[in-house]
């Protein structure tokens, strides 16, 4: 059985509802550490996606010899290239809300699997996303809504909620917008004979 | 508060996960018989899925007067053009999987707003999927699992479950594979007041 390193609600749930049989263990890492020092090196957001999913990926895998473990990451980047953390307040949230109103932003999430701590296979995929020019007047009654349900989400929606209403267009794929690019690790955990074909 | 005038499970989870407030009213409509006399007329997918979304809508439409009443409809075509029937056996599903497998076919969904029996508001979008090229074994284990829960499906698969099994790249709008072009619908709510813009 697989492992997944993530805590992550949607990304396990994503892999329960395909019927994949996984165990999940999350990873021990500082992942603000880790991003804060990849950001002042000038890393982009498909990198850093890739980069932290394979962190993720590996500290796991060096505590479970011999297992398949999964580590995922999504990165929201905005059209002038400013990535957003998770909000840490319903103020910071707020804020990135109007940052994200009435423009396009991109979507990245990445997927690596290790083994005995040894990445041996990875993808990554961008959505673009439209936001809405929503009132202040809708943001509050989303907040009231979504608030702090949406505190670990990059980007302060749930797609598969209301998190729908903020936008007028959404490009690409719903598995990369939900937080992992699931067909691709399906058709590897297949050919790997992880899976049934 | 809007009415839904359909009995699928998947458009109402969808409304309701958007934060939709709505009503079901089920269509008193022979949907077979309309499907079999449009196609006896030539029609193709895109606007068969319209008329027997604009039917579904008018027809409850007439009974509930001033109300807002969506319709909706969605239908497979595969590649050369045939169009699936919801399977009304497990043989007919594994039947339809075969000529779905390898291929790469059209799902279509259309919604249409009636109020007082008109049609108000329509949108119609189109997904493209790329169905695997699976083996028998697979078909009798995804049927183990999902028969008779996709009796109701055309394609014979819930995309939100296990069905994502079936398939090596989806493209298009997760909610136009789930049944309904959700984004435009809310769009158009949003203009006519119905919801907070």
């Amino acid at each position: 059985m697989i492992v997944l390193a993530s805590g992550s609600a949607s990304r396990r749930a994503m892999l329960e509802a395909a019927g994949v049989a996984f165990d999940v263990v999350r990873p021990h890492v500082d992942e603000d550490a880790a991003k804060d020092s990849l950001k002042a090196e000038g890393i982009e957001a498909r990198g850093l996606a890739d980069a932290l999913a394979e962190l993720k990926a590996i500290s796991v895998s060096r505590r479970q010899p011999g297992r398949i473990v999964i580590g995922s990451d999504s990165i929201v980047a905005l059209a002038d290239g400013t990535m957003l953390d998770k909000p840490e307040s319903r103020d910071r949230a707020a804020e990135q809300l109007c940052m994200m109103r009435g423009g396009t932003h991109r979507l990245v999430s990445a997927v690596v699997a290790a083994r005995d701590g040894v990445p041996v296979w990875r993808d990554v995929d961008t959505a673009r996303l439209h936001v809405r020019a929503f009132s202040d007047a809708f943001v509050e009654t989303y907040l009231d809504a979504e608030w702090p349900a949406i505190a670990g989400c990059v980007g302060c929606f749930r797609i598969e909620g209301p998190g729908v209403q903020l936008f007028s267009k959404v490009e690409g794929s719903q598995f990369t917008i939900l937080g992992m690019p699931l067909l691709p690790l399906l058709g590897w955990l297949r050919d790997v004979g992880e899976m049934p074909a």
